[in-house]
């Protein structure tokens, strides 16, 4: 076996290329209205754009948010991406386990990540755990973590389509992929995958989704910083 | 009545912003086989991007070309923008008669428009029209508009909602919107509104339409040549 | 011309088949927790199935209510169509001017309808009328559609393709089209198309596509009654 | 350890309910041309009926084929599921290792499944293995499952939260969903996922998810045969 098995506890995501920003909101909202199309005249006052912005947030015209895009690189475990990509008004090309030998990166909660379940389906919260179920995890992840890998590279070393072996491969291996999402898309995803006070929604996501959502919406705010606030003034309910 | 009625034989597209190469196909696509997402290594050999494009489109590996954004800003006739507005895959702002006063901007057939259609239901073809066709044509579009707009406007001077009076305007009557596409899904607009020799698809667009669907293929044309070109081959079906 | 002009002031709205039922919803989701598939054992416990709906609902579990299917017959004017086909989580079969020759039907509101719009754009509401504004509107819209039905026919008749002849007719011509739903889709469209005291959204939709939604609504709350509870309790937000 | 764990070599799929037949998609694509919404005049010739849909398949028409339902619960491995849900025109539940404890349910392949991949990438085909290669494999899924699930349960029995937990399970166990399609959209799944001589697309799809094609096609094939038979004469492409 020639790769040396990694362990990680974080997510990344890398914004690839954007065509986002707020003044695209508000040029999309004014054709409705003034049929002004000048790109020169628009966005020039700000307050003017920060209340339209707010205005359609809050009201749900929706529309005016798509005509933007952001590309993201996303690495994650394959339990993320399973969930991520129930997002259906995205697009996505992820690694593929059948076109390429795959890397021995695995995820394993770091001490931070909460690791005990109370309360009833439906209204979960997550407590700490002891140290000793963060060690027995710990273990319990890396050992079959380690006899996947070694399994793997066996069945490949008899030359076994890699398509077929993978299927030993745990959801804690680390993919990646390109995503591309418009705002509102993104606004409705950063709604339902985190977890905020005062947010409208009580269910909470399952933290390592949290964790790459919360990076996403990190450059969201930077790139669009009304609509960002906006969102946030709505209850994070994407409009 | 303060304005005076147009009337327009053409279609106008106007590229508002666009964030799409040949390079985020190949990019995107890389990630399935390579995981690799440095962005300066990529696209450097011309001849292996084509290739790839090319594998990527006779294969119908279709998501790959969906990384991409391009916003138009279109004026056509409200008859085409019902048709335009069957596609999906796409975001759209259009100018409202509820929130506006519509300008008396009217398309009437240019004399190059085939006006007599042949054949039976599902094998259409157009022929030209003789020049009393032509004139019937035009002068009861004109008569119908002049009449359609002194209406919109006698009830707008009486009070009565715009969206109400807006009831009377013909079809043909211009209207504007900002449309956002990914070169997947325009592939596809493009696959079924615009006919070709050697299309894959004998049925015909109408051709105004058509009109509009050819200035955007000029615009994509422009900014994703290889795409372009592997769109042309495979038969311009969209992958 | 053979057909007599007929103005009409309702919309129809037929139901031609349905796969949905508040079972649908319960089977769906007791697979994420119970892998329960057996269809003998669900939904026999009434006030469990509308705890969970309602539950799902208020959560924003949207994916549940999506494996049902309700397929409506829908006449109404061009305008309303426009709007309605903004929906894009729907699919849509309208009959075509290119095709047929349209029928001379033609919407004029009714004494009922508020033609009068105060306040100020974003927060419009609509008062009643004079009888004379009222005869100022139909007289107009009367007028206009016999002109331009006439001038249709006059194109029909020396030959010119009805694709292009359609030109003319005004966008309160009424038209057919199927279309089909899920309830998460069709909730979404009620909830942007319907105006309710307590609804989360103030801002008005067009009363003529309201008339459409109000009798989707009804259909709705007779083939799902629970579901149909459940949003009403959660704000007529759809899931 | 409770449960014992079990190895599966094949895919299940049960028809859960549908809505769907040609005579929908006749109804359907009969707005366009007659506005005849009679439903029972319609289908009554059925050499007509095949006419039509075989028209609309080969030139493309897809928006008929579309007013249709069926759902599936299928159980299959996560690398099977993983490939299936990146199709966004369906609807999806899936058991949740969220909210429930998952069964020790693996993938194995059967004798029959060829093991090795031969050929450049684009190009794979598969051959059959050694029984040396066989043996290996099937060795190194059943060792991996194990020690899987014992950690699985040992963390689970620490008092660890399922979603932490189960980041140890190998993605070829198994897990089930209900999904929702219509016609188009599963003809555009089965043009992908399954491997035709004569089909239009040379690339092969996983084994594992053309078994699960298969069975959905043949459910597809009894409940809609003309339009099974005209999207096989079309070259499998989807309309």
């Amino acid at each position: 076996m020639s790769d040396e098995i990694i362990f990680r506890e974080d997510m990344s995501v890398e914004l690839v290329k954007s065509s986002a920003s707020d003044a695209d909101v508000v040029w999309a909202a004014r054709v409705s209205t003034a049929g002004d199309k000048s790109l020169e005249d628009v966005g020039v006052d700000a307050s003017k754009s920060e209340g339209l912005i707010n205005y359609l947030a809050r009201e749900r015209h929706g529309s005016p948010f798509e005509h933007t895009s952001m590309t993201f690189f996303v690495s994650a475990p394959i339990f993320v991406f399973r969930e991520f990509m129930r997002h259906r008004i995205a697009s996505y090309n992820e690694e593929s386990g059948r076109y390429r030998e795959l890397k021995p990166v695995f995820y394993v909660p770091s001490k931070d990540r909460k690791l005990v379940q109370i309360g009833k389906a439906g209204s979960y919260t997550f407590v700490e755990g002891t140290s000793e179920q963060y060690e027995i995890t710990v273990a319990s992840i890396k050992e079959t973590c380690q006899l996947a890998y070694e399994n793997y590279q066996k069945m490949l070393a008899a030359g076994v389509a890699r398509e077929v072996a993978r299927a030993v491969l745990p959801v804690t291996l680390y993919s990646s992929m390109y995503v591309t999402m418009n705002a509102r898309a993104l606004m409705n995803f950063l709604s339902l995958r985190t977890a905020r006070d005062g947010s409208h929604f009580p269910s909470y996501p399952q933290r390592e989704i949290e964790m790459v959502a919360e990076k996403m919406e990190a450059h969201f705010a930077k790139l669009m910083p009304i609509t960002y606030g906006a969102f946030e003034k709505s209850g994070r309910i994407a409009p």
